[in-house]
């Protein structure tokens, strides 16, 4: 307790003294906070404008749009730009959306999309102390918010597509995963689980979603190589469904929901239904998952590898965030 | 009950009546008679011949012809022109034919083919009552026979392939997904589970064995878009085993088959049964798929898109028959 | 017990008498000895320096070589000419192996490959009596040695690759299968399950593995065909993760574990345990594999093909080791 109170201290203290923002400062701030997270909790609501996202000039903005072309079909937009960062802000905000998914009596199918360029939705935002995630409640499944939002998604009785144009990275391709269908953009989609090249555990799912997507031996290579996935190995690997070229992405998957659109709610559910039966996880597995990069995110390996890529630009630098694949692989051992 | 019987009667003055059938009220009879369809079993031995497919000459005529190249390799071919649907008549002569297969004692590779062009074996009939599906007794496993049939294949101890050529729609894709091993004709191949587009729940078995074939992504993009998936994409997706030339195709089966057959009879028993543990679905999750599709087929919604169908052509008109796809996009919703 | 005895004292006698050793007869005492294999297990390690493989001038000569390139990444190499022939002698040597690689805290990743140009690592020694390998006392799981080995590579806290180039037939394939990844020369890799066209069922675990690598269809195309699978099919398959140019191959196998080598391993493990959950088959069932074989062996039918395979120049000749897949399908039925 009393370190996390001092590690928030420490933060804020960086955000009222410097001008510009220490990203490599901070981010030890978030992992001192880390060590006292879970009695942090109830402190956590203080630390939040603290710690908030320098990037957006109101705390209330909007990194998730929702725009309904018709009753039946929705498109979900994120718009954290510069590098569509998720972080413990965005996570309420996707909530409201996947619940409003899960409600509505009229909807058939979602597509998740992108309005930054060269990001669908990449990896968790290091800089807000974990507090702020872990102290978030449970979801209605009992899982922390995170996953509980991805199980859900998955399980909804109507059909979600992501589209993928840019980079799909961490939460980006868990998301993905969640989803029931992957379309990428040959050129311009990359996709990857980049956690274990900073001594992290992947949280969202993919341990458990990979290898009964693709089979074990691709999976693996995925999560342990932790190298960026193009459009044409993602589609060999069964990573994405198809990749198209990018100029025909958007009209082929606007063509697909429409299709879907006009079909029927119920068949759709009952079909969708049949199929989670033979290919979705159990919670309790997804449980494990989460909890493994809680940990993770505690040990000082994983402290040292993100302290040294926020040093070289992760969360500012675009060239980092764009080419994190190649990153992870310069950094030294602890 | 009641409401079954009026139908079967409607069923029985249209073809009485009528020089020309009328496929469209057919279907509303078909429709109609789900109503009642359960308590009306008892009925529907006496409705059978009432109901008999025009198609058909004769109501014994032979839809599955077997032959025996050799003692351990046998050919079963779908011959029921123009379009080899599938339905209740269908049935009892390919349960023969399954049975056969389990028991006869040389026998180690069984091939299925069709001697209708465009057509390797498609949907199921719309035009006899439910009654005369519903009504049928049971197969050995518990489960109705259509997905009886389907699992005893799938266990048999002998190797099954399913040679695509033409439309494989329905019970046809269920039919090759339900045989160890699929090729298809790279240029004359069509795959799908049509149902979504209208209104359906495919009943015999896609939902439990398409994830475990391919992943969920691609198999709830086949289930839900219930679009036409022609040979290269049956291929890239693990659909089919592999297109073919269609002018290499008969070679290439017929060699892959002859190979086996020189094979140990127990040896293959042996090593599929172990495959089987790995990879069939139970019993009750294919039940659960045929209890969803008999309940979809007595919705409204069912009944509205399947009318719309049979008044465009379907069972009737190649050209419906050959662009499914195509045209349950094209229904109007209720 | 008395038949086993017997028949090990037939295989002394010929390596005794005969100058050149005749491999058609020494085959034919392997499969009398496996009548008796199970009582005979007291015996078996008299009869070790007997049957030992007269390709090693020296009984203790390495099959397998580990090459400690760093301490996180080592090199485990093949090196049993002219065939990497596996069998009772190597699998003491391969299970020291495996223990290092399990206990050593800071090994990462594992290579695998072959000092044998032709072959990555082939099917199963048929010249030792059986009783030289079901007499080898169980493995820490409680499985026979072989598959124990497997299983427990699978389950290692670090990667493994197998890097393959020329052919992976048998207990080849299986070692490839129980690796985490798989990477195979486009020109020179040949994978292959073969046993069934010797009326074998594969031991090693393969009907475990290869459906939830790639599915039921495929899966049983590959075991019930016994064909050999060349570089591009396998990727297509997904039974290799990629096949590379084969001039590319070794660099970008080193690559690559030179990247893993340098991340956490403690990220790569927890990892990698939580796909394990999400993929990997339970003991019992690759022990029903194991059974399997081991009864089908012992089969009249697999006793003559096995030994035509001798006459034809099995274990001696490289245009039958080679073509594995060619041969199986050439010999007469019992």
């Amino acid at each position: 307790m009393k370190r996390a109170q001092k590690s928030h201290v420490t933060a804020a203290a960086l955000y009222t003294v410097g001008g510009r923002r220490n990203n490599a400062v901070a981010a030890m701030a978030f992992v001192a906070a880390v060590m006292g997270a879970m009695p942090a909790m109830a402190d956590s609501t203080a630390s939040n404008a603290i710690a908030a996202n320098p990037n957006k000039s109101v705390a209330t903005k909007r990194q998730v749009r929702v725009e309904r072309r018709t009753p039946a079909y929705w498109r979900v937009t994120f718009d954290n730009p510069p590098f569509n960062i998720f972080g413990p802000k965005s996570i309420p905000q996707l909530e409201e959306v996947i619940t409003a998914i899960e409600k509505d009596p009229d909807l058939k199918i979602v597509v998740f999309d992108s309005a930054v360029p060269g990001f669908f939705l990449t990896h968790y935002d290091f800089v807000p102390p974990l507090a702020d995630s872990t102290g978030l409640p449970s979801g209605p499944t009992g899982l922390h918010p995170l996953p509980d939002m991805l199980v859900r998604l998955s399980r909804a009785p109507v059909v979600s597509i992501s589209l993928i144009r840019g980079r799909a990275t961490g939460v980006g391709s868990e998301l993905a995963l969640a989803s029931d269908i992957r379309f990428a953009s040959r050129e311009k989609a990359i996709l990857s689980q980049w956690e274990v090249g900073a001594a992290l555990v992947p949280g969202g799912g993919p341990m458990a979603r990979l290898p009964r997507l693709m089979g074990r031996g691709r999976a693996l290579e995925i999560l342990l190589g932790a190298e960026d996935i193009d459009g044409d190995l993602a589609e060999k690997y069964g990573y994405v469904n198809r990749s198209l070229p990018d100029d025909q992405l958007d009209g082929f998957v606007d063509a697909f929901a429409t299709r879907i659109a006009a079909f029927d709610r119920k068949a759709i559910a009952d079909t969708k239904r049949l199929v989670d039966l033979a290919s979705l996880p159990s919670d309790p597995e997804i449980a494990a998952g989460w909890d493994a990069f809680i940990t993770s995110v505690q040990r000082p390996q994983a402290q040292a590898k993100i302290k040294q890529l926020m040093e070289l630009g992760l969360q500012t630098n675009g060239e980092i965030e764009s080419r994190l694949g190649h990153y992870t692989a310069t950094l030294g051992q602890d």
